[in-house]
């Protein structure tokens, strides 16, 4: 693929909608696109996290692996962002993100994540809303678990 | 209480550590201080949110309503940051958060929040780690939850 279709598919993500265009071929240089075929793991619950991951086409499953089971708890697909969690806490991946059809991904080194983030004040207010809305959908499970457990 | 105490006193919280004093002087200028008695709530589930509090001093609960009860799912205390979910995803506050002991907060309006953030990258990784650790620990809890009631 060509530098110009790359930065294309890149602006195209809302992430980096406001990026300048000379940060966006930036980007396509440092960042890495990877393949993943349906059931392979772009990372795995409790392994050390060094990068998130950008979904540029397909599908993934978040699993927890509870009581010696898996269970999705939530689907990812087309731009979203996945495995950052583990880059801002410095703590293991906290779920594994499996492929359930062809994945192909932008691999977002943790130093460069960083770098994006102080660059770019408007992408952390996306990151920002991002992880607030998952924390707000994971809180309200946890409330009915606790009701229905309750 | 003097400006340059007050101005003492952000400069102590983490999330403003690096703030340049002028800015630090801006926000004591322009963010609210208000108290709370014990029992008494900072915000209310299901309300509308226009603004975020830092905790100065004193502790509070985090419920959720439940099944017509109401459940305590985590403690804050000082220097912690909370009501900022309902300003970032535009949705009603996800919980009540209750006074358990006197508390002086810093009320700091939509407007502000969203100004510190741009202009200042390092206060928005510091609460994208606070979030992400909120939302590792609530899917862990969730995790748990799930497990007892498979």
């Amino acid at each position: 693929m060509s530098l110009n279709d790359e930065v294309e598919l890149l602006r195209n993500i809302p992430l980096f909608a406001n990026l300048e265009p000379s940060k966006i071929k930036l980007l396509a240089f440092t960042s890495e696109r990877l393949t993943f075929r349906a059931g392979q793991n772009l990372c795995v619950q409790g392994d050390m996290g060094d990068a998130a991951f950008i979904i540029m086409e397909g599908s993934a499953d978040v699993i927890v692996h509870i009581d010696n089971k898996d269970t999705a708890v939530a689907k990812v697909g087309k731009h979203d962002i996945v495995g950052e969690i583990a880059i801002l806490c410095d703590v293991p991946r906290t779920a594994t993100v499996r492929a359930s059809s062809e994945v192909t991904a932008l691999r977002i080194s943790k130093d460069l994540f960083f770098r994006l983030i102080r660059e770019f004040p408007s992408m952390a207010v996306v990151i920002m809303r991002e992880l607030a809305q998952r924390l707000e959908r994971t809180t309200s499970q946890l409330s009915r678990a606790l009701g229905r457990a309750g």
